[in-house]
């Protein structure tokens, strides 16, 4: 197991800043405007608070990138990890924050937006240069973070083992008699001991909540005889995990374990499909196949699968429609469930990420159904 | 002092929708659109976790408000407090939101959108509904939230009390020898004492660190003969706290206490100019007025306040250029600030509401200037 990964250097975020605004130039943007939020952390390391006033980092080809920031958190973004590779530019509270940062955009060109900036700022931009274009960095250039490299694998595969650890506890704590909150609590706390910095969810779906896919873990408690889906993942040095197993108290019945045995073959058939060129839509509908012959194809309502790196949610998905090709580095669950709604849900899920010949799993805890008291 | 509040009746919302839609259309709007966020808690109690799936509220006149959620959660969305005086519509995986959310609005009308709503969702909408436009919720209607009923007023006394308890018992603890973090994590631990849900921010800015406004609380060790700036929140019973005193280790110089004068005399310049009518420019004319007038006009980089309700941060802000009239029931801060860079901070910061015919304090703790040990 990897102990503390060495941080990443300003030599790190300068190579990710040239790698997007090259990107950004090759797919026929003038640059890329990026705010607060996972995408400047992978770009500059940088994490402020974010408010209502404008922090944006501009990037374009052949320009130093330059982050835009309140001159009130200037301080704090000269001392980001990344701010060796870039020129702080501040503006103060009074000035147009926007008419701050026109210059240094081209006004009639095409820009990539991160996702999650605000609209404010956005129509901002839009009123100051009505010229320019803009299109969000998910459709722009969806793969900015997608690929990781070496260092990033090597963490996303540490916290993939961490919630391993974490499955493997929880199998040995109580279940029958006990609130879902309780079990979520215990997760919580594994996940925290076997070193992840932040926990991002805790689903304890037990019996009839097992079939709201978007249940956390709520007042019910937990009977001998129930389903239990148990969904679980957060950060651990900066990076995700997430993990499903779905266990039973007590011996299941026979519809309980067939519907299990579905949707491990399905995940399993999903996973079998990863490989470098295969489009993200072939692992949804390889797993999704399975499910459909099985008859639960109307019970399988969401996505196969989403991306995960500096967060535990971002692309590629692995959904119908999703034509981007796989590529070696890229990582992702596979995470196919069944959902009898009134009754129990199943879901297995493992992050997988794609090797140069097919993909490699990030969680290795058995998919069998486990047996909890 | 209250104990807790009965919670908001979905007849409550109602009436919130109502409002905005009215005043959505007295500005000359088609409508509302609405994100997960403050202004989704405010007018429905539905708080969402905020992913890249398209969560939004549609508001306009004459037309009974819809809620579009994802179809994975639309159970919860159906929960919400306010979910009975709205029509929750959903989209699933693989559908385009954007295109599910259109028929709603109007083709070629003008919508206020939520200022934190994601740059990406407003980029489909646009894409979808070319000849609509879009201006941010802050800019169209910037007093949407602003206005608190007495319901509201009370949650905010209660919090801002809590607030001040929690200054008194921080007077008590040591100051000298002990890191900042320390002192914050005595600060957060006692506005959770005092009913806190939720910490937002808890400044210890000792000495130099004082002298940058947005300092948090960092390694360094407090010393004898340091001031400090306290700068804390949270919210209570969903509303927001926020105060800010300036203490001393030890005896103050002569030259600390003037500059500490000199604030706690602007903040109560700032106060007094508080009443219906007055432009919130002026608030923060009359604060900076006394500070430029003592020679330390450039050391005050801020605004004088901000707006407080379900968030700790929002409109009206106290700045100039701002000419929005002060309406009775709105609640903000007064808190000018002097920064000597390398030296030390002092800011003094009161939530203070208006009344039919002044000001009114949420915050009444001693403004002179404490020296603790």
């Amino acid at each position: 197991m990897p102990t503390t990964p060495a941080p990443f250097t300003a030599d790190d975020y300068r190579a990710r800043m040239a790698r997007a605004a090259d990107a950004a130039a090759d797919a026929g943007l003038a640059g890329v405007l990026v705010a607060p939020g996972p995408d400047l952390v992978h770009l500059t390391g940088y994490r402020p608070g974010i408010t209502e006033r404008l922090t944006v980092l501009v990037l374009a080809a052949g320009q130093e990138p330059v982050l835009v920031v309140p001159t009130l958190e200037a301080p704090d973004a000269e001392q980001a990890p990344g701010a060796a590779a870039l020129t702080v530019r501040d503006w103060t509270d009074g000035q147009d924050p926007y008419a701050a940062t026109a210059p240094l955009l081209d006004v009639g060109g095409r820009f990539g937006v991160s996702d999650n900036t605000w609209a404010m700022h956005l129509l901002g931009l839009q009123k100051q240069l009505p010229g320019a274009s803009y299109v969000s960095l998910t459709e722009a250039l969806p793969m900015l973070r997608a690929v990781k490299d070496a260092h990033e694998l090597a963490r996303l595969e540490a916290a993939g083992a961490a919630a391993d650890e974490t499955y493997q506890e929880i199998l040995k704590v109580r279940f029958a008699g006990r609130g879902e909150t309780e079990v979520a609590a215990d997760l919580a706390a594994l996940l925290k001991q076997f070193g992840h910095s932040q926990v991002d969810f805790t689903v304890v779906g037990s019996g009839p909540n097992g079939a709201n896919p978007h249940h956390e873990a709520g007042d019910r408690t937990i009977l001998h005889g129930d389903m239990v889906v148990l969904d679980f993942g957060g950060l651990k040095h900066g990076y995700g995990s997430d993990t499903s197993r779905t266990v039973h108290v007590g011996e299941p019945t026979p519809a309980e374990q067939h519907v299990h045995d579905v949707v491990r073959e399905a995940q399993q058939a999903g996973f079998e499909e990863v490989r470098p060129g295969v489009a993200c839509q072939e692992i949804d509908r390889a797993a999704r196949e399975i499910i459909e012959e099985a008859g639960y194809g109307d019970l399988f309502i969401h996505r196969t699968g989403h991306g995960i790196g500096v967060t535990t949610h971002e692309p590629p998905y692995m959904i119908e429609g999703e034509e981007q090709p796989l590529v070696p580095g890229m990582c992702f669950s596979v995470e196919p469930g069944i959902y009898l709604p009134g009754r129990f849900g199943v879901r297995i899920e493992d992050i997988v990420t794609v090797t140069e010949d097919g993909g490699r799993r990030f969680n290795n805890t058995p998919r069998e159904m486990a047996i909890v008291e």
